[in-house]
């Protein structure tokens, strides 16, 4: 239930980071793009097949140290429904070497559409009895705007699919502010889409202390982060914006709690590009992945308890 | 430039609506099914193709009437990557009978990533040079949650490429005022949303009066679209809501200038659905959405006057 699944695996691995799956076409090493362009051309195909085998080589590397993937739909749309077959198959590979995945859509609409996207994302869809799951992810992130209806379709995918979702409520980037910080009485916007998150999540609570209805809290704020997670006790947070985005592991450690637990925090291009920054051959992509990922869970875990269920 | 052409559609078919093509499986008729069931089996991919076909009929019965479509991204993603093929085959096919493209996606991310969503559903993508649509509807519908930073990249692809988009400013739903209705100061939430509208769209004015941004206003709630139409004057609106959710004509009427243009009406199940509710031979189906839409159409202009350019 919730997030339970994904609290044990940041328990067995005690790595509380997730990994971007955010590929642009130039991330991807020229060897793997040249092979897949002279099979299937300069086309949306070619592009997509040659995301997949990055991401499926990045994944080989990092499954048994991460909990998590995160791949970003915009990225996989940006390539048609050919980069969308792509958005499938890596959550399909994920799932397949055990991690927990969350698809980063923001998707939000009222009631009756909303029901399709939690079904596409986290549910199954029903051909004319056939119950066939259509991108089978085990969290999504959502958007709020639209309240409560916009928002219930979600709660019934996970409870009854043993599913998550993160709801906008601080987000990362500078202009987060023009609406998100403007006051509503002697509330914030996102103190008052936060209080919601928490009132949804009452009705689909895990064992562990946390609902199904995680929030997006910005790593750029550190003093939101640590204001939330005291105003938040149930609410888990998927904290974007460390590294490439200027959150550093002190600021992003005020949304853990005080076993280490109630966040995870992303990386994506710094994990994706570690090669390119790094100076190393493009053949070791993966491997820079890797160490990547090492250093950023070294980096982050310094700041925070050992990570234990208690 | 901007909402040009949607607005010379306009007044060109005297017709200020818009179908919304969301189809449900439960949607296409039988006859249809059979036969895409009997060549795909009960798969997606038998799924997107009798969508596709459904999606077809109809626009051939409307397109000479009718100036746009809404394909309402949701209910493609519930049928997977090949519901999504279906949702290009769709604008795709609209496009090539005259027909103006709104997908109705609700994208909404930071910078960089809203970038790769505007190049997505609105411009076109680079694989290593060669530069190809994804998607290439004519307009996206987003939500503003972000701030400036996840609206600026749809502006380029508005300014360069001559697309629309409309923001999600106060929804249909009846629980959109959780957050939209609450007040920051002497303005709601939804006004300060509406205000950002306007001051987004100065930098891509249209010759009509109209800017690029637009901004999605329910019909179910008629005086905040009277107030909203005073308040906004450059934002074309998006009217969702009328029928099957219960916004009338004379309510949505308010959404609308003295030239009986500044928005237009979408109607989507009523459309598509329109044979079963008139009990006619479901191969008439498509006739039977014209018929509605005939209907719609004097529905709505009785209540305005004459849709001209002036």
């Amino acid at each position: 239930m919730s997030f339970d699944r994904l609290i044990e695996k940041i328990v067995k691995t005690q790595n509380p980071t997730v990994v971007g799956l955010d590929p642009k076409l130039d991330y991807v090493p020229e060897f793997i793009k040249e092979k897949k362009f002279e099979k299937y051309g300069k086309t949306l195909e070619g592009a997509a097949k040659a995301i997949l085998t990055f991401n499926k080589k990045i994944i080989d590397e990092i499954y048994d140290i991460v909990p998590a993937i995160k791949p970003q739909a915009a990225y996989y749309e940006m390539y048609g429904w050919q980069g969308v077959k792509t958005l499938y198959k890596t959550i399909e590979y994920a799932q397949s070497k055990g991690m927990y995945v969350i698809t980063d859509g923001k998707r939000n609409d009222i009631g009756a559409t909303m029901e399709a996207y939690a079904t596409a994302h986290l549910g199954v869809t029903d051909v004319d009895g056939e119950m066939i799951s259509a991108f089978g992810a085990d969290a999504l992130t959502v958007n709020g705007y639209l309240g409560t209806d916009g928002i219930s379709p979600l709660l019934e995918q996970c409870r009854n699919n043993d599913k998550g979702i993160f709801v906008l409520v601080k987000t990362s980037n500078k202009s987060s502010g023009e609406l998100q910080d403007k006051y509503i009485g002697i509330k914030t916007v996102y103190n008052v889409m936060g209080d919601m998150c928490e009132s949804w999540g009452a009705e689909a609570m895990g064992k562990y202390g946390y609902s199904s209805v995680g929030a997006v809290v910005g790593a750029t704020y550190p003093e939101q982060l640590a204001e939330m997670r005291k105003a938040l006790p149930h609410t888990f947070f998927l904290v974007p914006g460390y590294g490439a985005q200027g959150g550093g592991a002190e600021g992003v450690a005020k949304g853990f709690d005080a076993n280490g637990l109630g966040a995870i925090v992303n990386s994506s291009r710094a994990v994706m590009c570690a090669y390119k920054k790094e100076g190393c051959d493009e053949q070791d992509f993966a491997k820079a992945a890797r160490r990547e990922v090492i250093r950023m869970k070294e980096d982050i875990i310094s700041y925070l308890p050992k990570i234990a269920l208690e």
